[in-house]
């Protein structure tokens, strides 16, 4: 092994480490080294890489031998650079140690402050600070903190309150004051000893008086919160692996809360929710930091650029020196990082310290914006533009918002603090929500505040309602992230957890009530309110015409209606990749004309069904060759299984029968005849036009008598004939023939020409792996990968709820294969059925339909393997353009 | 277009083809012209190619322009070797038309004989012979047979009796005979003017009198013939391409009816049922070819070599010279050939001709003997003698017959037609054979002869008994070929159809009765005979291990208990390829055990209820390993879907409920919750190993003890652990840690070192598409096809009942895949399997469990591929190793 460096240190306007080094020394550590070097003033520390994390889950939970004196001596070089030293009763030096992984993962670790301080330790405190109340305030923060963290002194089981907090609440109510900050420094001190007394209490041991063991101490208990659960489930939420491990900063303490001349916030360089180019943040004056983002309190902002409410006041106004320097460096931070930055600040006594810079996170509309605007200020090109915008994070752009228009019953107004619309149920715990939504309800969270263990029941809701905390509070941050619609501060919200409901001025809201909220305005009205499709409009569509300056790759949609096809349009899709002719078939009363067809004993009866579901079918068609006009349109022929259309359930069978006019004994043979072991694996596909040619037969027919219709009205009409579920050429030989004959007739009857194509899907394994033969016939291929990645895996979409989430959660797979294309094994499959095709029929045109058609990492999957069109659903489409834009400017690379 | 040859001459010992031209000039047609050409007396004729039947098909039943000219002049050739001419009156030449095909398809294509004939010609034909009553034999015979097969007046419908038939039956009426042979000259004479009569009468035109017409409408009749339904049927089954095409043969007609110094008959070189080397064959006096085929008369036997009835004379007493000629050419053409030959002759007058020669059709223990007694003989090599034989017939050798202990009522005797036990409830129709066959019925199909429309339902019946007909009648022949036992001629029999039974002595059997046949024996038995496995002894043994000189590739089986291993064993398997324990779970009340596994809550349920079956499975895998004492056992972990274990009908579920003592809801809840959509790919194979690790747990640890049990005896143990349905290399890895850990700690607790490998199925496309990655897991791959071939081809085995016979009909797939390994599909995965596996490690040790591993066809692809092994059922080890050989002497040419 060589000798690793394993501790690198930042201070004093040098640094070991840059901006650069995010993998070894996470984000937090490797932007303060940069911050340092750009000779911004940050707090003197060092950081401990995130090597060390793996090697204390490889080795046991121990440290490489190294490690202890490269600690001592980073430390030994803050000491000189504060000027003052770990604990020093003459002189004291107090450190706080934080973790930071390559990406944030915002409040999912742990964190403990005001270490180094003792009995003997807080005399110095007191004596170089003169405010002896100060120095309790914090020397408690630190025991109760360390306790909690480091020493694991908690609630010993679900109905206990947090044994720190009942000590605190006791001594407010012996002192017969209300607030924290009501206590005198007496108080404080008698709280550090009942707190301490507690701790001997439960572990029979004393506090550590020893400053090296508390911040040993201290630095394991934030390599031990790598693998605590909520960090587990936010990892999992966010796909980021588990074995990149977490770095641990140890730095020197400023602090916020010395008294007014003190403060602490944190801000964005831009607005994160709209992205509009003003400097954006929060303060508190005398406090620690964590009372900004824990959203205890409501804080103040840090200028004028919004609106501000009456009697409020803003850094700008009470600190107008600290504010100008602080806006110095975010401007200094912008030009450096030519990214937006999410930052943090203190100011110790006049002095103004940064502690954290970092790129910030944002909705997607503000991403859009950002983008864009960074581009006309010239600070960026288009290529970063593109890529600076998360294609998935585009998805909340496409998502509904509330119909301006509806008529609604305003109860709250609050913080906009993620925007879009979140209409559900009330519930008040985010156990339950997720016991709700997976009973498949739709639930409006709704907390005084959140806090990181609530992520999941975040991650389910439709929205998030909080009477506490402010735009940059868990909640809002979080919701930023998933996308969710988020109401925040919203002060008016008086929630009594006791009686499952909240009040908004006069009205109650009981558990279960539903509510709809406005992440935009702030908005909580009382009951549904309608949603409206959102548009592709202003920065939006600026920016998706820049992407496709860049993408080569076609986009196109999976739509079975005229609706769905203009929505796609819209939204720049071009052209249909999948228009499913099963779901026509459901379709008003034409079931029972399908249901006659499929009950049918003949051919002949068959075909008297199926000609009266023919006009039908060919007026859907005309509908979408209008709305596709200039574009080609992919149908594929009937795919499911016949008994998917018959009724399941005795009433409904008994019903049928009744309107069949047959013995229901009759007709539960017939269904039971029909019945299959394994659907999946049955008679459907092009096995039914196989079976039963008239099938096929008829929907040739309608597909072209419909085209001549509409190509009459003067549109083009260029439609693609799909044959699916083809495992043999000879298959999709047959049912060609069958398509092209009815082609032929209609084009005669109607006198007319029509431009076509048959083509086949590549689903199943065989047909990838024969798809040199296939291509003999076919003059297209789709992959359907849903089918695909099922026979590929042997694996049934409907069954594997059983067991696949355990398979992502154990890491035997990376990623649920049937939301991100499994590259290792179908997408083996897809790249042979490719080269395979086009070495028969050498500009064969390939797409892909199944549902990864619009997940980023498959569409550029896609275009590594040259797939001429994704095809996805109408509100991805977007999603799938700058993905391959994306996939495309990174080639270039 | 080159010119093609399209007509090849044959006569006077020079000939225009060889034996070697069968693809051209069909079997018949090639071995006429080698007859001629070795001096053998064959009548001259010419043969139409096979490639006219080609062009015949492809262009809407019309000829090559050039085929006219050549059939008139190799016409005229015939004529002139022959010294007669055709349609001459003063000296006419009668001629015969017969389909050939590359392979013989006894009786199922269409001749006509006699041709030439019309009211002038005859009146030659009685000067010549000066025999008026054989001319007007011979004319009755043409014209019904023409009218039959060339101008298709039949019965119109299926009550009607064959008009030809009718008026025949009628005139033996009128003149108060009862034999055909009882009708004078001017009876015979007056049957042609009422045959010609019918025809008029049905076609409304006059019967054709042209003998070039007459030519005519024959060849067209028989390339007709290659396409009518029998003809496909038999192509079916016996895997005959329908492009092959037949070919013509046009030749003089010579006649074994003039008189008694004439006859004709039907030969082998040697005995087709036993093999043994002497002459055998039949023959009557005064008869057409024919009459010896349709078995209406019982032939003579040729000679005395086995004991002869009393009374009954051979060919060798009445014809010596004749017999003797005949014995020499038999000699010759097995020199010739150096292969059995089937014959056949006809003396017209004294003087003898040879009709055909072919390689003799056989049954397996005839083609077994034949190829030993050949090496002996020195005629062939040894591995010619291995190619000799059909692997997949062995299958005949490995049937059980009739045990010879049991209790017989013996109630007739026949002809030992075709070997085997044949043990069924008794039809009289084949089409009752297929329906009751379908219907999961056994059945012995009687008929008093059979024909070729009777080929299905020979082949879905377990044995044949007929009333008449002879060795070489059209059901032994067909029986042999099919490997069916048969008995034949039993004359004792007597069937009446209409009262759907038959009586043999005074016994009555009904339709739907038991018997059982011996067709080795030619006896039949009243009910239910048990019947006995078979052994390998004798040539049988000495033949197999001729074959194993030559193996190289391994053949292990598929067995799942100690008595199964043992037969294996005995059939030469070299260890287990497959050991199914999910069987055992099912024996006795161990079932109680595992319905408390799967209906347990907890896993600490589950634990209890697996330390019940434990021991059970200890036992099993004792017994197996001590029949495979040195030999690889290979051992598959649990591998259905759980609900299969559970009772599907209410009673079921309510006996269970109450057994379990749970409420019957809950129950069915319960069982609900575990159902699937589509269960082949559920929750199945090492996913239930993932999700319940106890399992696996137990499985691995009743191994390992049972491998300690038998070790200890003295025994060599070989366990290997298969895991079934991995898909990625994490599963294995995760099954293999814990069958690990459960062998570590079963030979620590025994203080043994058992050797044992674990390794995987590959049975999805994903593990042979990964087979790299998983091979750095697993110590040794087997092939599962069965799996394979349903994912690959997204086709389920339950449900492809519906569809797949029609696609093998139609032609969309060659075979059914089930059957003989697909190998432009699954095939390529297997292969790509090999290659990656062995690329990760090199030796890779790779076997197939799938059914196809019994499949000849598929042994050789396995072995093309490299696998080390396959394995079979035990009763089909013996083919498997056939195959095996045969595939590496294929290799070496």
């Amino acid at each position: 092994m060589t000798d690793k460096k394993y501790v690198y240190f930042f201070g004093d306007g040098k640094a070991d480490g840059v901006a650069g080094m995010k993998n070894l020394l996470g984000g937090k550590g490797a932007n303060m080294a940069e911050m340092t070097t750009l000779g911004i003033p940050v707090p003197a520390g060092f950081t401990i890489t995130t090597e060390v994390c793996t090697y204390f889950y490889e080795h046991d939970r121990k440290y490489p031998g190294a490690l202890e004196k490269e600690v001592k001596e980073a430390l030994g070089k803050v000491e000189e650079v504060m000027g003052a030293r770990f604990g020093d009763p003459g002189n004291p030096l107090l450190i706080s140690v934080r973790s930071g992984a390559r990406i944030s993962m915002p409040g999912m670790m742990d964190t403990v402050l005001n270490i180094g301080l003792n009995d003997e330790v807080i005399k110095g405190l007191i004596a170089r600070t003169g405010n002896e109340r100060f120095a309790y305030d914090v020397y408690r923060r630190f025991v109760n903190m360390y306790g909690d963290v480091v020493l694991g002194v908690g609630p010993r089981d679900e109905k206990e309150h947090n044994p720190f907090e009942e000590i605190m609440d006791r001594k407010k109510k012996e002192c017969g004051v209300k607030l924290d900050n009501e206590l005198t420094a007496e108080d404080l001190k008698d709280l550090v000893a009942r707190f301490k007394a507690l701790i001997k209490d439960r572990l029979k041991r004393d506090f550590p008086d020893d400053p090296m063991e508390q911040l040993w101490g201290a630095i394991h208990a934030v390599f031990n919160s790598w693998h605590i659960p909520r960090a587990i489930a936010y990892r999992e939420i966010n796909n980021i692996p588990g074995n990149w491990g977490t770095a641990v900063n140890v730095q020197s303490m400023v602090f916020g809360n010395m008294g007014d001349d003190c403060a602490t916030g944190v801000a964005f360089t831009r607005d994160p929710a709209t992205g509009e180019n003003y400097f954006y943040g929060e303060y508190l004056i005398n406090a620690q930091g964590e009372d900004v983002v824990a959203g205890i309190r409501t804080p103040q902002p840090l200028n004028r650029a919004k609106e501000v409410p009456e009697g409020v006041s803003t850094l700008e106004d009470e600190m107008p020196d600290q504010y100008r320097q602080l806006d110095e460096i975010r401007a200094r931070l912008e030009e450096h990082y030519k990214e937006m930055q999410d930052i943090e600040f203190t100011i110790q006594q006049g002095k103004l310290w940064m502690l954290q810079t970092r790129t910030g996170k944002r909705t997607a509309a503000s991403a859009v914006k950002i983008a864009v605007d960074m581009v006309n200020e010239k600070l960026i090109d288009k290529k970063t533009a593109i890529m600076r915008v998360d294609a998935e994070q585009l998805d909340q752009l496409l998502h509904p918002t509330l119909e301006p228009k509806a008529e609604k019953i305003l109860i709250a107004k609050g913080l906009p603090a993620s925007p879009g619309a979140g209409v559900g149920q009330v519930v008040f715990s985010a156990e339950e929500a997720e016991e709700w939504a997976s009973d498949g309800k739709k639930v409006v969270l709704v907390r005084s505040e959140t806090s990181p263990d609530d992520i999941r029941g975040m991650n389910v809701a439709e929205g998030i309602l909080t009477s506490r905390g402010g735009m940059t509070s868990h909640a809002a941050v979080v919701a930023r992230g998933m996308g969710k619609s988020c109401v925040a501060g919203c002060s008016e919200v008086n929630i009594v957890y006791k009686n499952e409901q909240f009040t908004a001025g006069d009205v109650i809201i009981k558990r279960g009530d539903w509510i709809s909220i406005d992440g935009s305005k702030g908005e909580v009205y009382k009951g549904k309110v309608e949603k409206v499709v959102p548009e592709l409009a202003g920065e939006f569509r600026t920016f998706m015409d820049l992407v496709d300056e860049f993408r080569t790759m076609g986009v196109r949609t999976n739509a079975d209606t005229p609706h769905d096809s203009s929505v796609a349009r819209d939204f720049g899709a071009e052209g249909i990749g999948l228009c499913r002719t099963e779901h026509m078939f459901f379709k008003g009363d034409r079931i029972t004309a399908v249901h006659e067809m499929i009950l049918s004993d003949d051919e002949e009866g068959r075909r008297k069904a199926l000609a009266k579901i023919l006009p039908m079918q060919r007026e859907d068609f005309e509908g979408i060759f209008r709305a596709m006009d200039g574009f080609p349109v992919t149908i594929r022929t009937l795919d499911p299984p016949l008994h998917e259309f018959l009724p399941q359930t005795k009433p409904e069978i008994k019903e049928l029968a009744n309107s069949l006019g047959v013995e229901l004994s009759e007709l539960e043979q017939r269904i039971e005849a029909l019945s299959e072991a394994n659907p999946m694996l049955g008679l459907r596909g092009c096995r039914l036009g196989i079976t039963h040619p008239e099938i096929t037969e008829m929907q040739a027919r309608a597909i072209f008598e419909a085209a001549c219709v509409v190509a009459k009205e003067g549109k083009k009409v260029h439609p693609e004939i799909m044959i699916p579920l083809v495992s043999t050429t000879e298959e999709l030989r047959k049912q060609k023939e069958i398509v092209c004959r009815a082609a032929d007739e209609v084009m005669k009857e109607k006198g007319m020409e029509i431009d076509y194509l048959v083509g086949t899907m590549i689903e199943l394994p065989r047909a990838a792996l024969t798809a040199d033969q296939i291509a003999g016939e076919a003059e297209f291929f789709s992959f359907g990968t849903n089918d695909l990645t099922q026979t590929t895996f042997g694996l049934s979409r409907d069954d594997a709820g059983k067991f696949l989430p355990m398979y992502v959660k154990e890491g035997i797979l990376p990623r649920d294969p049937f939301v991100s294309i499994d590259e290792d094994g179908v997408g083996q499959l897809v790249k042979m059925g490719v080269e395979k095709g086009r070495s028969a029929r050498k500009d064969l045109k390939i797409g892909i339909c199944g549902e990864h058609g619009g997940d980023p990492s498959s569409v550029e999957f896609c275009y590594r393997v040259g797939l001429n069109y994704v095809s996805c659903s109408p509100y991805r489409v977007p999603i799938a353009r700058l993905a391959a834009a994306q996939a495309a400017i990174r080639k270039e690379k």
